[in-house]
């Protein structure tokens, strides 16, 4: 393997995983570096902040993933810096030299410049996100259920997700499905129904990246689930009291953000030009301005389709198929033709969003869906990409499960249960 | 509900958890508080430290289990302090007023007075504890992968586990099988078969309590999937560098805590003496000295049973079948019988501990089992007792899967993967 180029890839989710797989056959030697030693299947992350699945269910180790394909390594380690003179990835401990560098670690949470909203709002891109988002809904109605003050129990049962895209809609959605339909028995001092799931979003309408009839079906299914959905809203504030939309105090006590994404800081030592949000405006080849050896790929490119002049959006399949394309030209270049490829042509398959239990709206290939058969086209197509077998069968059987009975697996509290969530609740009640 | 009286159970451990139920149809009102959300299915707590189960598998929320007994009510609290004059519990946040409280509180770590150990070596009682466990199991692989040098390489290839009681059998069993089975072909610079495990024991057999032919089979499985069992070992030191065993040094980088608890500190508070190790010299009736309507049952009572002479041991049996003594004691003196009861009386049906994939030893009503039989009906039993339908589905494929395909599924590593579990992993390589 000595011989042959060295291609590291920077990041195991889907971008990264479907470009170190397409080269199996490839001459080159594989060096696949992430920071956490699982691939997480991202769409599904919002089914384990919500408890129906397992972190597990949803994330594959990637040394897993390559074990059988001799000419990749899998490495765990945090990528910090590029240096494209000398053709060196630095870790935060240790030094890859490369042939070829594939960059695909993704976006991260942006606050738009309100870094201290974090604590107030977490959002959710990883399984300790998801932990930590879990933890904080069910330890709401644990909190809600002790406590004696009616304005501290009504800000306690006050969920808001900011962000309608279809990771708020998801989120906002199942919240108030669980709230009004999983768990109203399971209290006794409060009525879960009356919990209040706000949906804010400062374009005119849900999913705004969606077909706008499909934004208007989306809206009426999040109503039906009492979700109350603010269309033109812009948070100004997120503090202890809660949310401050525009001049509007809302008081709630759990608020989730799916809002703003950036760029993982390492592009900023490409030494290129950035867009706003951080992401690398690719060349047609998706690679950087100057270094025909790198690669930006993933939602982490920005990359315009030459027909449509559209930006080629952030999505999963986007990512496999930018991921497949560099494996290709990769591939060829190892037998020594660096001839001028093809541009990278998104062919866009269409796109769902689900909304609760067997609701969903979406586009496939062009045809307009919405409802129950929206949601099963989406449950075979997340379950067909989800990797491994044994997660698959696992999915499958907790989502019939939830579907008939109406029950979460995996309400667990952990981590600290001590810690408080915003403030101390009050003594649970008084001694006779 | 008012009028009737206030039973206050106090964890929904094995004996709380039971206890509770049992009382159902009695004419008194409950309230069960526990520091967690959920029951734990203790028994196979170790299978999630070792990556083949994840939490949520053999967990559930209290609430859920008892969301329809009307006279029950859930109550997420730390209990801190009992006013036995009173009859009032002190949460961290709030007091209860009990007629009769039933402590159930389980047994904590104990490092004999080395408390700085517990940094080195954790144990295993909380989910948080697995996944911690889990993590620095995992992750010693993965730093392993990376290490140049071959001292080094060599500690973190070696996993410590110290006691042999069903617990330790259990982690050191699954650790030598998974190494030597299950992971050997995901990596590329180490032989994960190298790896060594020490299993050590102050007594002179493995699974002390079990009957001596057992204990020797036991070792001889163990043996026999690699595991080193040293008997008769006493650990006097626990450090940076690795275990120090009687006056030998062993370097190692993971070591997992399985040898001493004692009683949760809460008894410390009932003001009467207590055994050495904590745990509570309970009457006849399992009532404390002086208080008829305080109870104290699981692995928290010290019980001499009266026919034999010898102490009720602290496994699951045991403490469901005390939960439900005390219930009948509770549902005839809430009609006001008060009568004296008949001593409790623990019914041994057997114990049985497991190796590693499909082998176990135990004796099940006298008869002695060992190898496939005896994981067989381990696995049985826990399915049956494990709590909630779903989760017996899930486990019993998970088993299925991790017997047929030889893997773990739940193999994440979670948490910081940037904190250092000793000391920084030195760099991969250098560049060329």
């Amino acid at each position: 393997m000595n011989g042959r180029p060295h291609v590291v890839v920077v990041g195991g989710g889907f971008g990264g995983l479907y470009c170190g797989k397409a080269l199996r056959n490839a001459r080159v030697r594989i060096t696949i570096v992430d920071r956490r030693n699982h691939h997480l299947f991202q769409p599904l992350l919002y089914e384990v902040a919500t408890a129906a699945l397992s972190p597990a269910d949803i994330a594959e180790p990637i040394r897993r993933i390559f074990s059988r394909q001799a000419n990749a390594e899998v490495l765990l380690g945090e990528a910090r810096r590029v240096d494209t003179e000398k053709q060196q990835l630095h870790l935060a401990d240790g030094v890859l030299d490369y042939d070829y560098l594939v960059l695909a670690t993704g976006m991260t949470h942006s606050y738009f410049g309100n870094e201290n909203w974090q604590a107030h709002a977490p959002g959710l891109k990883s399984v300790d996100d998801a932990l930590e988002m879990r933890r904080r809904f069910l330890l709401a109605f644990e909190q809600a259920e002790r406590e004696t003050d009616d304005d501290t129990r009504r800000a306690k049962l006050t969920f808001v997700v900011i962000g309608a895209g279809p990771t708020g809609v998801e989120l906002a959605g199942t919240m108030s499905e669980i709230a009004r339909r999983a768990i109203p028995r399971d209290f006794r001092s409060i009525d879960t129904t009356t919990a209040r799931v706000l949906l804010i979003e400062g374009t005119d309408r849900v999913l705004p990246t969606f077909d706008a009839k499909l934004s208007a079906k989306a809206q009426q299914q999040l109503e039906a689930l009492g979700v109350e959905v603010r269309l033109n809203s812009f948070v100004t504030d997120i503090d202890d009291a809660g949310v401050t939309i525009g001049n509007e105090q809302v008081a709630a006590e759990n608020v989730f953000w799916a809002a703003g994404v950036r760029a993982t800081p390492i592009v900023e030592t490409l030494g290129i030009e950035l867009e706003k949000d951080g992401r690398v405006p690719v060349r047609g080849d998706l690679t950087i301005p100057g270094h025909n050896n790198v690669f930006v790929i993933g939602d982490l490119a920005h990359c315009r389709a030459p027909e449509t002049g559209t930006d080629v959006p952030g999505v999963a399949p986007a990512a496999i198929q930018m991921g497949k394309y560099v494996a290709r030209i990769l591939a060829r270049r190892a037998l020594g033709d660096d001839g001028q490829a093809t541009p990278f042509r998104y062919r866009d398959k269409g796109m769902l969003a689900t909304i609760g239990r067997a609701r969903a709206v979406g586009s496939v290939f062009g045809l307009h869906l919405s409802g129950t058969i929206a949601w099963l086209g989406w449950a075979l197509i997340h379950i067909f990409f989800l990797i491994g077998f044994r997660n698959r069968i696992i999915v499958v059987l907790r989502w019939a499960w939830a579907y008939l009975v109406f029950q979460r697996g995996a309400r667990l509290i952990t981590g600290d249960v001590d810690q408080p969530i915003r403030k101390q609740s009050k003594p649970v009640r008084e001694a006779k």
